[in-house]
């Protein structure tokens, strides 16, 4: 279907921010990703925004109509909450609206505050988004859960710890100079296989951190860019979601992600293109697991084919399949509802040549951006690829 | 824009279910939906949720993949918030869907389980729909919200508390006969005079009540319903959504709601039709004055005009201009996030002649439901038609 172009994006440093405001950190993502685009807040015709617990750590719903007014407009405002995957149905939303004919110009992007609460808190409502008959209320915790699907996958396919160590390793290479990751440092494999355990053979620095932030994408149709002599330099051509069932215990297989699977598939018909044509990748890196299994079912490797792919430095940045160059959601940081917004804001920015790690992928014309919701219950995709 | 049609509609008594899951009421709607239709699960290609307060109803989260889990299918499936209004977005989601050509067959519809907590604590937990650090946190309910709206209705065009009481009343009358109402019965004048108060000059029968209960209502593209012999009676010509401040000291009057406005605009405008030709309304009566800024803001009655309407009978289901023969948010029941899509399943009953009060508009061809998130910040407008 119709290309959708990225006129501009916009995304606040990701971190711990305790004292700003839900409100604060949108309007200054949705400001940026406006001025990025020479865009007026007037010219919005919706809203979309991605939040997973606003509710919960800072006792603010309906935050739809209250991030329109933060950047300035009075424009349909919608939340959608997909878990993780927030952020990333957002953009699809927004997406769909301008290929409907409904609307021009959408600001698209998500917000979480989680420093409002301590780590228990933090992981407590986190776990609202597993199955709360038959997980949430049992205990399980999403560490525990990529912990139950990382030893499964142990079992079903080898490697080991240190396999997944270096997909830890790596994006916490990439994101040190990326100035709006949360982490700016590097780290060692012994580093990770000596931090605390969280949820063994997961330990902490598997586990993508707790994160403030809010990202956003201004998306206009081809038409108004042309109308209003915009030149954005990237377009979406592809968009898919997938679903699968909520709890583990109701799944076929703890180490396939169907989801994914299905909104690759679709993003990947919708562009035309083969995943093989995708230069660059940001996928959901939750815990290093989650990247393992992304990559599989993204169809980049067969199954029990990806845990080596970081070890190896397939995935590094001078790889052949550069995966996560941001960082990703371990070093660049974790704000739930953003995260999918934040992925496509650093796909616009390594396709422009505008990035940190640009350098590393000088000819990358196709991006991919994958964002998944839970134990990847939900799945978006999205193909970014250069305008001509 | 192009009709969608509704193929099926389905609903869930409405009341009080403290042992039903949310899951158990959204199977029994959205199945009843697609039985209603004669359509399968395999053919939905996508599910729009309204819901409102899942996290803290029933610490479940990420509800989207569950509900298309518990009607049978695993296509993309999405929870949209906005507050009250949630389930009038998720029905405009799924008609932008179809518009989009994403998807030919969308389930579309809500659920809310509010009866897990005592009153206190529901009332508590809507009002994270209101702006936390301005209204929230210093106490401000939204029985409390509404009373100040109404007061200073009150204060500038006249009426008093007997005009509203007629709102509840008649509301209250067309809930009699219908089998899936929270409320059958009657009520007088004096019993909404006389009953306890919940923020003067809003008393217990001003005010919607505390409901679990879920509403679906089956979208399918005009070219599905002919490729597949469906001959659906009633389609969505128009749809629109309008968005205000959140917080009520943020506002120009607190006696306009320029959301209802712009979204009737947008609706009325994209069916290309004026309000004066629709033959009966659903409207979002929250509590009783609710009801009368509706109707104002949607055009029927100048600013001050609304208030003697029920009074007058002009609004009943025998007068010129009938709102709510279902009952009503006050009568029927108001399971918050499935209020928009219970809306559109009993205006589609209405049209269709099936309804237990279609015998009192014989012969009404275009009906209007109106859906609004918390003192109106969101509103949802939908214009349905009788599919020639």
């Amino acid at each position: 279907m119709a290309a959708v172009h990225i006129a501009g994006v916009g995304m606040t440093e990701f971190g711990s921010f305790p004292t700003r405001t839900g409100r604060d950190l949108f309007a200054e993502a949705g400001t940026t990703a406006l001025e990025d685009a020479g865009v007026a807040p007037s010219a919005i015709d919706a809203v979309y925004l991605g939040n997973f617990m606003g509710e919960l750590a800072e006792n603010q719903g309906q935050m739809g109509p209250l991030m329109a007014s933060a950047v300035g407009t009075r424009a349909p405002a919608t939340r959608v909450e997909s878990a993780c995957a927030s952020g990333g149905v957002a953009v699809r939303q927004g997406v769909t609206d301008i290929r409907s004919g409904t609307a021009d110009v959408v600001l698209a992007g998500g917000v979480e505050r989680m420093h409002t609460m301590d780590t228990q808190a933090a992981t407590g409502g986190l776990a609202v988004a597993a199955d709360d008959l038959w997980e949430r209320q049992h205990g399980v915790t999403f560490a525990g859960a990529y912990a139950l699907m990382a030893r499964r996958y142990f079992a079903e396919y080898g490697g080991d710890r240190t396999d997944l160590a270096h997909v830890a390793v790596k994006n916490h290479a990439n994101a040190v100079a990326n100035p709006l990751a949360q982490y700016q440092t590097e780290i060692s494999v012994d580093d990770v296989l000596e931090a605390p355990s969280v949820a063994e053979p997961l330990g902490l620095f598997d586990s993508a951190p707790i994160t403030d932030g809010a990202a956003a994408v201004l998306l206009v149709s081809p038409e108004y860019a042309s109308t209003n002599g915009l030149e954005p330099s990237v377009k979406i051509t592809g968009t898919g979601q997938g679903t699968d069932r909520l709890a583990l215990a109701d799944r076929d297989s703890l180490v396939e992600t169907p989801a994914t699977a299905a909104a690759a598939e679709t993003a990947c018909r919708d562009a035309g293109i083969p995943v093989s044509d995708v230069d660059v990748f940001e996928v959901h890196d939750c815990f290093t697991i989650a990247e393992v299994l992304a990559l599989e079912s993204l169809g980049l490797y067969d199954p029990g084919g990806g845990i080596t792919a970081a070890r190896e430095g397939e995935t590094a940045a001078t790889g052949q399949t550069p995966v996560n160059l941001s960082g990703g959601l371990k070093a660049k940081g974790h704000p739930v509802g953003a995260t999918g917004a934040a992925q496509l804001t650093e796909l616009t920015k390594l396709l422009r040549g505008e990035h940190v790690n640009s350098d590393a992928v000088p000819d990358a014309t196709v991006g991919l951006a994958h964002n998944a919701g839970g134990t990847v219950a939900s799945a978006v995709v999205h193909v970014l690829e250069v305008a001509p």
